[in-house]
């Protein structure tokens, strides 16, 4: 069942963050929670939550107060298809590729990283979480066989470019790029760029706000 | 000066990739770019960088089309206090506490790293950027000297919520929190999510939308 389309990517970015916080809830020993609940914990506005809720549950109930998580759970992740492996390449294996090798939660969304290439000779060879590090040289002749639409880039921003380049022609379908620099690629090719500094200068700017109005009290 | 206030959310986002960008293209030897090519670069609205651009350079011009690089990165990093520097402290060294002591963009934000901890024995003592790991224990009489109010939280899930309680008693003003799980802190101290699982979600849900396009042509 593929009902991705239904969802808008405010949703495809929330519905990651409810997995989270359920499986945290069920790690606690809880089997229930309430919409508003979710809504106070991740500072959304109700509607929205209702909005997402009506989504997960169709339309059997009209309107819901409580939650059972593991049936919540279950239906996000198969609404999403996180239960569907989807196999993804990491290139650069500097500290920023060998934390998200180790990052847990990917694999609760069916994200499954089965290669990771570098091309330096100290790296090559070196194990992270049971992935062995192979050569960048090797991509073109390995990538068919991983059959891997994403790429996850984090290499250095001189090579970033031309790393993008050459996975665009191997036929990589989307890249999740690190590299704090845009990317130039064809229309056809997904990128999403993290840049965590737009991140961090956000929680600035909030910081500033909040300060200014304790200074107006 | 601080006209942070001016801002919106969505600029405080944008104003540093425009800065990573226009340094990008001043370290490849460009002098002017156009408001058309920023929109394009970053796929966005003309009508948002416009509006953008008339914050940054106020009334002096009517109708900007082209932008000297310099001036501009000096007016946006003025204007957003990005020359004043910021003390944040990183508790959690573990790859992904590494990889952000090396995160260089950081600094032309204003951001500056000056203290690490961690309660790893193994990791207490080691030297990441010049930066000296120090022992968690020690956060609590070395806080008020580190003159710090942004703590970056790079510790492992289960620590997470006790991590923030300390950071918060001690009087640290806002988290940029990596821990996959939200926090429950004090209203006046700001929370920042960095949860990269809801990113690769996103990037997947875009695919998926790009497949199903490309299927009923």
């Amino acid at each position: 069942m593929n009902n991705e389309n239904l969802f808008t990517s405010k949703q495809a970015r929330r519905f990651p963050l409810y997995i989270r916080y359920l499986k945290a809830l069920q790690n606690a020993g809880e089997t229930r929670t309430t919409i508003e609940n979710i809504a106070a914990t991740f500072d959304l506005a109700q509607s929205d939550v209702n909005a997402d809720f009506e989504l997960i549950y169709s339309e059997e109930q009209a309107t819901l107060l409580t939650i059972d998580i593991s049936e919540t759970i279950k239906r996000i992740s198969n609404i999403l298809n996180y239960d569907v492996k989807k196999n993804v390449i990491l290139i650069g294996v500097g500290k920023m590729g060998q934390s998200l090798i180790n990052y847990e939660p990917f694999k609760e969304l069916g994200f499954n990283i089965v290669a990771c290439f570098d091309s330096n000779k100290n790296v090559i060879g070196q194990t992270f979480n049971n992935l062995k590090v192979c050569a960048y040289d090797d991509l073109k002749t390995m990538f068919k066989d991983l059959d891997a639409e994403i790429a996850i880039l984090t290499v250095p921003t001189i090579v970033g470019q031309k790393s993008a380049d050459d996975l665009v022609s191997l036929g990589i379908r989307a890249i999740w790029n690190f590299v704090p620099i845009p990317l130039s690629v064809p229309r056809n090719v997904i990128v999403e760029n993290v840049y965590l500094g737009s991140s961090l200068a956000l929680l600035n700017h909030r910081l500033v706000l909040q300060k200014e109005k304790e200074s107006k009290k």
